[in-house]
């Protein structure tokens, strides 16, 4: 059974979903999935890192995934932006609820009411909290595992609370760094776009969004910043005692990151043959193959023990089960394994294994002597340069500079279109009606795209920024 | 501010949970709590070492929180245990949904109609996952954090599949010992009990709990052991094909831990002063603390720099803030931090720190040259053996041997009676009119009760086993 050409990415992707053992579509609810072991760990590996990067300046917290009605519907953009998309819980067993709850879709309504109790004085700022929860939207569209479901499982939130709208700001752009750290060590390549104002937060006085580009030519949003200003501290009373004696209303921020970036993962950097990780994420990084012959048996498992030994601080498996090679490397070509070493007889006797790396198709010999861990991990930084390269050519390939909504019309059925664009919220919109989504305006122009930071808009032909439009998911 | 008396168990309890910055129980919720950064770290620590343990044998896994009406029914004697307290979604946004969907009060109904699946053939096992999720149950009676809660925001539940009821009971007891392993770390006394018919999991053969006591005398189930036998196996139709061709029902475990596991820990060993955590959990686990006296501060601040250099491998910190430190002796006792440091100047002179340890009162001098690693583990070590015994010296206190069903009436109020009892139902269900609950009967008779294995059932006089009654959480 082999998996769909790329080209099909929507089959491609449904099935190494599955077939992978990312997760199991098969549960029995529409956009709701099953994590298999393979693919846990994988989040695993992958949260780790966020964690870590998260953990140098926030304190994990949790907070309940219930919301009553009373505190969803306190600030009114946001609950307009949420109460189409809510579960909402009516029933405690057999008896109707006083106040119905909702599963939260995300936790400023459940966190906000809380910063209200431990904000008190500007000592307590900056306060900055995180977590890794599951969250629940009510999609009615078309749902795709990692994509588009009714449980995000791992959602990971942050929100912070500062002094003013200055300090907020100054956040942003720390909050933006940490996701570039993020993507960057998942070598996936990112858009920084600043939103429409019609395509913000509900509530947030502007959202950033990180954007990258799916192998069909539509963009996946993988992560957003928000700035609240002071509009949720106003509605639910988040004020602090500054030196003076007065009271002010805090600033606030929130930014998430969902497993949108599993899902960007494995599309971005897949191919025909199935998965292809980072070393640093992937569940098994090194596969050892014996080529045996009879009779020559144990020199070959001496030999690949031996390197199996020295790798001990990786995580290695020895394949010597009793398939062909072939069978071997198409099992672990799918499930991504970085390296793959085999050693047959004749390498055995010259005390070589035959490297290749899941990226390339080339084959080469080292000597065992010479692998040590130093090599491994020189060879992995190596790997994820030539991944981030190889991805962000693909990428470019679906990006095009477009200098006339006419030019814009024809292209945005096969990717990103670039171009300059005014802040009229008219021109905007005129151009969404050609298809696809207005992204925004990007924060800083990636010296890939070759064109000036300022230029006519291509509606109105007055002062415009580099803007972006694709079709999203 | 400074704590209730432990005496008054209940009141100590709510306070030390909120004030050592457990968990605010503020959420505008009944029964719905905030974990707070310092709260979180703990749990952290004590669910690292319940999935290092898992890991051994289990793979981990995420089933979704949503389980449909449909599925969560097809179990009778499972529906009729948890219907009354399942909470209930049943609009999707403003949507009524076709099927209610349940939010998970445990997960079977969502896993079994996928393990029906991924079993298939004799080599599919044995099936071996488990996942560490939010649960829900809508208790009507009286909640507290961590013991009695609507979100239980940490199950750690396991499920396994085997071929037959006599491999599914050797895993029984293989979990029993993953249980006794992760208690003996956390210095928890615990009694393993098989419950009575009445009191088992809804849909299980039998159940195999942990208890232990609180400080009042009441026992807090603090882990459940199932065996499934195929009970689920035939409503999920999980069947397996056997080397002979046949098709059989496989047969199934499922064990679980919440949140209680840290009730238990902060009940067990906390005192008036506040939490006492063993060393391997704590957030803090060494505080250093400079006494300075105006002129020699440079030679003491040097000697404690160089100690909190020595510890670096540890939770570390130097607190060398402005407060008077009989007040940072009383932060770090409330949090619970196992070991103190302190250095004056004529400390520094002579090159020692004084140290204490949390759970003692006596302080004693060491030689800052003589701290290293491996002391510091063989203290804490040492201070898990200590906790251990001084918890289960106090339990033992709450416990008595009766010989008769009036002198389990008198006892029955302050703490856990110990008797035979023959496994006649009406035997058991007779003593439960006295207040209690039976709790069911030892799988082990631990050496600290003074009762033969057999002895007369104090009820009818017929052959009985030894047997538990208390008060419970």
């Amino acid at each position: 059974m082999s998996l769909p050409s790329k080209e099909n990415f929507s089959e491609w992707y449904h099935e190494v979903i599955q077939t992978a053992e990312i997760m199991d579509v098969r549960y029995p609810v529409k956009g709701l999935y099953v994590w298999f072991p393979f693919g846990f760990k994988i989040r695993q590996f992958v949260y780790s890192k966020l964690r870590e990067i998260m953990d140098r300046e926030h304190d994990e917290v949790y907070f309940p995934a219930l919301i009553p009605e009373t505190e969803l519907g306190k600030e009114g953009e946001h609950i307009k932006g949420f109460e189409d998309e809510v579960y909402w819980i009516t029933h405690g067993g057999l008896t109707p609820l006083d106040v119905k709850l909702a599963l939260r879709p995300t936790s400023e309504t459940a966190m906000y009411p809380m910063f209200k109790l431990w904000v008190r004085n500007h000592a307590d700022l900056p306060l900055k909290v995180y977590q890794i929860v599951n969250t629940f939207r009510y999609e009615t569209k078309h749902t795709r595992p990692l994509i588009r479901l009714r449980e995000i499982t791992s959602f990971k939130e942050a929100h912070t609370v500062h002094k003013n709208f200055e300090e907020a700001e100054e956040h942003v752009k720390k909050a933006i760094g940490f996701y570039k750290e993020f993507y960057d060590f998942l070598a996936i390549p990112y858009m920084v776009i600043r939103r429409p104002e019609w395509d913000k937060f509900p509530g947030a006085a502007y959202t950033i969004a990180f954007d990258t580009v799916m192998p069909d030519g539509r963009t996946l949003q993988i992560g957003t910043v928000h700035h609240l200003a002071d509009n949720f501290a106003k509605t639910f009373e988040i004020k602090y005692e500054a030196p003076n004696g007065e009271h002010y209303y805090a600033h606030q921020t929130c930014y998430g990151i969902s497993e949108r970036c599993i899902a960007a993962l494995i599309s971005i950097h897949g191919d025909d043959q199935g998965l292809v990780l980072p070393f640093e994420v992937a569940p098994i990084q090194i596969v050892v193959i014996p080529i045996l012959y009879k009779g020559k048996e144990e020199a070959v498992m001496d030999a690949c023990k031996k390197l199996v030994d020295k790798l001990a601080s990786f995580r290695v498996i020895l394949d010597d089960g009793e398939e062909r090679p072939g069978a071997k490397y198409y099992k672990w070509e799918l499930k991504g394994v970085p390296i793959r070493f085999e050693i047959g007889p004749r390498d055995a006797e010259k005390g070589v294994a035959v490297a290749s790396f899941r990226d390339e198709k080339k084959k080469f010999e080292v000597s065992i002597d010479e692998i040590n861990d130093d090599l491994i991990w020189q060879w992995a930084q190596i790997m994820r340069e030539r991944l981030f390269t190889s991805a962000a050519n693909r990428i470019l390939e679906k990006i095009k500079i477009v200098k006339s909504p006419d030019e814009l019309k024809e292209w945005v059925g096969k990717g990103v279109a670039i171009f300059h664009l005014c802040n009229n919220e008219d021109c905007g919109l005129s151009l969404e009606e050609h298809g696809g989504s207005l992204l925004g305006w990007f924060e800083e122009v990636p010296e890939w795209i070759n064109l000036d930071v300022e230029g006519e808009c291509i509606v109105c032909g007055s002062k415009g920024k580099v803007a972006a439009l694709a079709r999203t998911y």
